[in-house]
């Protein structure tokens, strides 16, 4: 039955039941957490066999010659390269090499756009104010970055095709202040959708008022795949190619989700003008990347053919935990007017979206039970959400058990939060 | 005998017998390098067994309790912190562990103050015209640094104590444009020497005009001694505490030359003011560093008992090669009164004066026989040796017998540039 036509004596009859069983939550003392898509125990034990594969008896030449235990080689080594490009679908030459983690690869190219002109434009911390791009909800991280460096986040409405490309198109070719866009384009960072094939080919239209714009394509969930029937990103490198555009676009990805989030390889990828600009930059910045971990996981994940058969085995432990998720949902929760939520093919989040105005409450209740979500708002810019609605729900870390438990008193706090605010409003 | 007490005819001669020494070089078509202070292939050796420490039976959890494959723990395993602390004589709290170089972690000092305020100064990049200090010979990538960010580099003059210290105190105390100093306080880059204790108290003094004014002390060499009567640092930290001065400095250390320079583990150390600046910096631009690379090298290096053992493995490869060098420079070239040079008691180089306006050439006749010194000028801002007369000689890398070749051909086109610019002047 629809919460919203109970009677007021039905909802506090309702309430009451729910506070009960919310105190045997309480009761039970817990300590769970759903609050960020790191993978488990289970998945990080998949990759230990990686630790093995460079040992002291190993050879440590790279393919080009040079001594990977030393200095140098800045652009990676040659197959690290070749695996990127063939993960993202461009060439080993578009291909950079870095440290741990493509957030901080991510920051340097905007720390880098900050300080120096890009093709010949002023760096941007000499334009005055200047706005980003941010379609919502998505990743915290990528708002935070931009938010640090001083923009004004601009929030662009997350649709099942992608971001709203009305408003991106809008924007990006009447206001030269907007100097990019964050994109997760597949299995997208709360909502788990990918773009649309329309979606990326009008990205590769862009048409930018600003001559140093450029669309932040984070793929980060590229080869993470959940299902049978996978979604299809389309190329948008090869859209860029198509209408003469390479250089709008740079690329990142990972393999902190394919091997481990603490000691992955992380690269960046773009146009030859582009790399040009972030190649100068690192030179400053390091003598080269690690390439003995470079080494450590092209011994292990070979190639893509290799990769993928590697993902299905995080899929293995990854997939029941997504559907004891949703199944909490579709048992609790449906048909009764209060929530709706996304059914990703992939990637490392389910988004919640609870009555408006409870997000914040539905957070609080469960962590007052002892299950910690990532805070209400986060997946918005300035971490607000103006209808106080969604909530990023992230079944990865935790056993199944304790996931279905948590996941129960979830949908127990989302009822809880929608029943106390209509008690209200009768 | 002197070249400049030497009659135009026997000038004439000994440069023909030279020129004849300098053919025989150029018919072995050699191919050698001492441009870059890179550890040899021995040395790298002598931590391999460092990879076999990490294995897939491994404990994967810090002392903390955290999975070290997973995201988190930004500061670094408790056990990296310790190891680093007590290399710089410091405490735990002093210290965040980085990524595998401490240039990065210098070149993200510098771009953090760039583009944010330091201690609620105004970001460097909104100060308009500024100056660090570059004390000179010099490190070539610590001036790149600052020179990419558009400051006017001053070189300060090195003595055998380190920096002219009235030069430093007068431009830092007066000038508060001046934003930092670089530093490589023990066996510097190139000159080998190590910063005398009134050096290093004067820096502990220093009176800043600028309030966001640092020493950027790179403790590159603190164990890396070469001889039995190694240098002795003051502790710089401490000097700053007995002062009150403990904002000024900002330290910075790695493992690249005690285990693997592509691979090893850097840090950054401070005062706890500072380090909020940085830390709050590094949460934006990582969820982390590589903490399976920290456990590896707690596993190895232990404590700071077990690095010097492990350092006395580095010495016996190292100090022959040193030796031979100087040796060849004492045969060749004394009482020629044509060159002058270092007797460091550690690091990575030797610093090699020769006659004024003569090194590019010399640098260049080496080339031209088939051995790679680091390009003249390279150790002063810019890239400009005034007087044209320093060269960086780094005899790591070569096996011992290239290195003898490599020094004698030197030490050759040491005497042919001299020769050649006394004749041209008679």
């Amino acid at each position: 039955m629809e919460f919203q036509s109970m009677s007021k004596q039905e909802l506090s009859e309702l309430y009451k039941n729910l506070m009960a069983k919310y105190q045997n939550y309480q009761d039970q003392h817990l300590n769970l957490n759903m609050a960020r898509g790191k993978p488990s125990t289970a998945q990080l034990d998949l990759s230990m066999e990686m630790l093995d594969l460079l040992n002291s008896k190993s050879n440590m030449k790279a393919s080009s010659g040079e001594d990977c235990r030393n200095y140098g080689v800045a652009d990676g080594l040659p197959e690290m390269r070749n695996l990127f490009a063939d993960l993202l679908g461009m060439d080993d030459h578009n291909i950079i090499i870095g440290g741990n983690s493509s957030l901080n690869m991510m920051f340097d190219a905007i720390s880098c756009c900050m300080t120096h002109g890009f093709q010949g434009c002023k760096p941007w911390s000499q334009q005055g104010h200047l706005k980003f791009l941010c379609p919502s909800p998505g990743y915290d991280r990528h708002f935070a970055i931009t938010e640090y460096f001083g923009f004004e986040l601009i929030s662009i409405p997350m649709l099942s095709t992608g971001p709203d490309m009305d408003e991106v198109e809008k924007w990006v070719s009447s206001d030269p202040t907007v100097k990019g866009i964050w994109c997760v384009p597949k299995y997208s960072n709360p909502t788990g959708i990918t773009y649309s094939d329309e979606t990326v080919r009008r990205f590769a239209a862009l048409k930018p008022a600003a001559d140093d714009f450029h669309i932040f394509w984070d793929n980060a969930y590229c080869v993470h795949d959940l299902t049978d029937t996978p979604d299809h990103l389309l190329n948008l490198w090869l859209e860029c190619r198509k209408l003469n555009s390479v250089d709008l676009p740079v690329f990142f990805a990972s393999t902190s989700k394919i091997t481990f989030p603490g000691a992955g390889v992380a690269a960046i990828a773009a146009s030859e003008k582009n790399l040009e600009v972030f190649r100068k930059h690192f030179s400053y910045q390091t003598i080269g990347p690690d390439k003995l971990n470079q080494l450590r996981h092209i011994a292990f994940l070979k190639d893509v053919e290799h990769v993928k058969l590697h993902m299905k085995k995080h899929r293995a432990i990854l997939q029941p935990k997504f559907e004891a998720v949703e199944a909490a949902f579709d048992r609790e929760l449906s048909g009764k007017g209060i929530a709706d939520w996304t059914h990703p093919n992939g990637g490392y989040f389910i988004s919640l979206n609870v009555m408006e105005g409870c997000a914040k409450e539905v957070v609080s209740l469960c962590k007052r039970a002892g299950v910690i979500l990532t805070n209400a708002g986060a997946t918005f810019p300035y971490g607000k959400d103006p209808e106080d609605t969604n909530i990023r729900v992230a079944p990865s870390f935790p056993p199944i058990e304790e996931l279905k438990t948590a996941a129960d008193l979830l949908c127990l706090c989302v009822q809880i939060a929608a029943c106390s605010k209509l008690l209200k409003s009768k």
